[in-house]
C-alpha cells in the first residue's frame, strides 16, 4: 500500500530527488487541484478530484502534530510515511490546511471538511489576535512582538476563501477579520506612501534595523492584488486605488533590476545590502503575482501603462523561467538571469504559484474577452 | 553608559546598520582578541585586552537566557542592550562562550571565568553525548537522531582549547571527549572514502535524501586541519594521512570550482542540485579554511602539491574576498565571483575566519622559516 500524498522535490527533468513532504506544499496542491476542478471545465476531471482527495486524505491523516499543546498545529514537513519531522512555530502550514480543507468540501459536499476549516480558522484567528503562545515561541525579553505582512496576507486570503460565494452569521464574523486584515496591511505602506516594509511594529510605525527596513517586491506586489480583489469585491474605491499606485507600482519602481531585469527577491529601503544571502536573486513567485497584480489592475482601470507594466514582466517570466525542454518552470535565477538551481520541484516550490498565476490570468482574460 | 559588547553589522565602509549583537560572533571576537593578545607580541596591547575584557562582561552579563530551563543555555541573538531576541536550539552560541570564557582567563588569570568554561563544557557533553533534550528540540516522531559533522567538530575545538597547556585530571577527561570527536568526524567520510558528508545516521550510515548527499566542502576542509593538528599532537600517522587525503583532497576536487574558480558552498554528492538557494555562491569562511588546511598540510609533508593547492586558493581569495578600497573582505561572491553581499560584517560574518586564517597562517609560515 503506497503512502499517499505528493512527492514535492521533483529535479528538473521530474524525477523525484528527495521524498520528504511539505505540509505547505501539499495543503496548497490540494486546493489548486479542487479549484481547477471546480472553476475551469477542461480540468474537471475524476483523476484530479481523485488525486486531490488523496491529498487530503493524507493531510487530515497526518498533518497536526498530536504532542504540541494544541490539536490544530500541523507540521512542517512530514517523513514520506507521514511523520512529522518539522514545526514551524509560525501559522503558514495551518492556513494552507484550511485552504485545502474548504476548497475541497466544496467539491466533494463533505460537510465535516467544512467544520474543520472553519474551526481551524477560528484557532488561526486567535493565535493572530488574541494570544499567540500556543505556536509554541519562546517568550524572550528582546523579541518583541512585530507586525509580518505575511500574516494578514494569508488570513485574507482565507477570509476570501472562506465566504466566497457564502452567507449568513460565520461570513459576517470573516468579514469584520477581513476589514482588519486589510487595515494591518495598509500599515506597511510607510514612509509617506513610498515604500511597503514588510516588518512594522504594533503601532504601526517602522522598526530599527535591517528587519525594519526590508522589503519584498513580490510579496508586496501579491499584497497589491488582495488589496484590489477585496476593494473591488466591496466597492471601495480608494483601495483599489491605493493597491495599485502604492502596492504594485511603488515595488515595481524600487524592486525591478534595470540592469538585467526581473524583481530582486529583497531589497533595504535604505539601500543598504540586506543580509539574505538570496537578496538578488530573481525567483518565479514574484512573478508570477505581478503578472496576476498588474493583469487585474488593468482589467479593472484599462490604463496602458498597467498593461505595459504586465507585458515587460511576462517577457522577461516566460523568457526565464519557464523550461522548453522539459516542462515546468524553473524557480530560482542569479541576478543576471542564469538557472542556478535546476529542480521544478523543491521545499518550497510547489503545485502553486504558477499554476495559479496562470489560472488567475486566464480568468482575467476571460472577463476583458466578454467585456 | 555605553551598552558594551560589540557591533556585528559592519557596511562596507565600516558603517554600522544594525545594532544586534549575535552571541556566535561576540564570543569569537573576544576568544580572537585575548588569543592574538596572548600569543603575538604585535598584539599583546592593552587597548585589545580590554575590548576582549568588556565583551566578556556582556557575554557573562547577557548571553545566557534565564528561563529556558537550563542555566547554561545562551541565545543566538541580543538586542544592543543585551535582551536576548532569537535562541537557536543548537549548541553553537554556548560553544563560543566557553572559547572566549576560557581564553579570556588564559590572559587575565580570571579563575572564575575558567570554571565557568569547564562547567559548561560539561553541559555541552551531556547534551550531545546523554540527553540532548535541554536544547528544547520538540520530540517528533519523524525526527530521528543524526550526526551532524558540525558538533564534534566544534567540541574537538573545544577540547583544544581547553586541554592546551594544562594537564591533570580535567584534561585526562577532555582527552576521552577529544577522541570520541575524532572517532564521530571520520564517520562522515562515506562511499568507501570518497566523499564526506556532512550529515550521517548515528550507526555512521548515509542518510536518505537531500540531507544523506549534502557536502559542504570549506567545512570538510576545516575538518582536515582540526584533525590534522590533532593528529600531529597525538603522534597519530594515520590520522594525519586521512586528513590531508579525504578530508582535504576530497572536498577540494569535488568542490572547487573550476570553471570560476573559488569553493562552492555546498553541494550534492550524486550531482543533484541542492536545495539551499546559496548552494553556488562562493563564501568567504570556506577559503579561509582552506588556506590553513593546506598550508598546515605542506608545513606536515612537504609535498609540493600541496603548496600548490594553498597558492590556488590564496590567488583565488585575495583577488576576490579582500577590499582594496576600504579594507577587510568581503564575505559573499557570486559563482562567477562578483561580490553580492558588501558588507563587511554581517549576523555570520564577524572578526573570526579572517584573522584566524591570518593568524594560523602566519604562526605556521613562522615555523617553516624556523625548521
Amino acid at each position: 500500500m503506497g503512502c499517499s500524498g505528493f512527492f514535492n522535490c521533483i529535479g528538473k527533468d521530474g524525477k523525484i530527488y528527495d521524498d520528504l513532504k511539505y505540509v505547505w506544499l501539499q495543503g496548497r496542491q490540494v486546493w489548486m487541484y479542487c479549484r481547477l476542478y471546480r472553476t475551469m471545465e477542461r480540468f474537471h476531471k475524476p483523476e484530479i478530484l481523485q488525486a486531490a482527495k488523496s491529498g487530503g486524505a493524507f493531510l487530515r491523516s497526518f498533518a497536526r502534530v498530536s504532542n504540541s499543546g494544541s490539536p490544530w498545529k500541523c507540521a512542517f514537513c512530514l517523513t514520506r510515511d507521514g511523520k512529522a519531522l518539522k514545526v514551524q512555530r509560525t501559522i503558514f502550514s495551518e492556513c494552507f490546511y484550511v485552504m485545502a480543507m474548504d476548497e475541497l468540501a466544496r467539491v466533494t459536499g463533505d460537510n465535516d471538511m467544512q467544520v474543520e476549516a472553519a474551526q481551524m480558522m477560528d484557532q488561526l484567528v486567535h493565535w493572530v489576535r488574541v494570544d499567540s503562545s500556543g505556536l509554541g515561541r519562546p517568550q524572550l525579553p528582546g523579541d518583541t512582538p512585530v507586525c509580518s505582512m505575511a500574516v494578514p496576507m494569508m488570513l485574507l486570503c482565507l477570509v476570501q476563501q472562506l465566504t466566497e460565494g457564502r452567507s449568513g452569521e460565520q461570513v459576517d464574523k470573516y468579514q469584520e477579520v477581513g476589514s482588519w486584515c486589510v487595515k494591518q496591511i495598509l500599515q506597511h505602506l510607510q514612509r509617506g506612501g513610498t515604500a511597503i516594509l514588510e516588518s512594522v511594529s504594533v503601532e504601526g510605525k517602522e522598526l530599527p534595523g535591517c528587519q525594519g527596513r526590508l522589503q519584498n517586491p513580490g510579496h508586496a506586489l501579491e499584497a497589491g492584488w488582495f488589496l484590489l480583489q477585496y476593494g473591488v469585491k466591496n466597492g471601495d474605491q480608494e483601495l483599489q486605488r491605493t493597491a495599485v499606485d502604492k502596492f504594485m507600482e511603488v515595488p515595481f519602481l524600487t524592486g525591478w533590476d534595470t540592469e538585467h531585469g526581473g524583481l530582486f527577491y529583497f531589497l533595504d529601503v535604505d539601500g543598504y545590502c540586506p543580509t539574505q544571502l538570496e537578496w538578488s536573486m530573481k525567483l518565479w513567485w514574484p512573478h508570477c503575482e505581478a503578472l496576476i497584480a498588474y493583469l487585474m489592475a488593468y482589467s479593472q482601470y484599462r490604463e496602458p501603462a498597467l498593461l505595459e507594466r504586465f507585458a515587460q514582466v511576462y517577457d522577461y517570466t516566460f523568457s526565464h523561467f519557464s523550461d522548453a525542454e522539459n516542462g515546468e518552470w524553473f524557480g530560482y535565477l542569479t541576478q543576471e538571469g542564469k538557472v542556478t538551481l535546476d529542480f521544478k520541484g523543491g521545499p518550497f516550490k510547489g503545485f502553486f504559484h504558477v499554476p495559479r498565476s496562470l489560472y488567475m490570468c486566464e480568468k482575467i482574460l476571460d472577463s476583458i474577452l466578454e467585456k
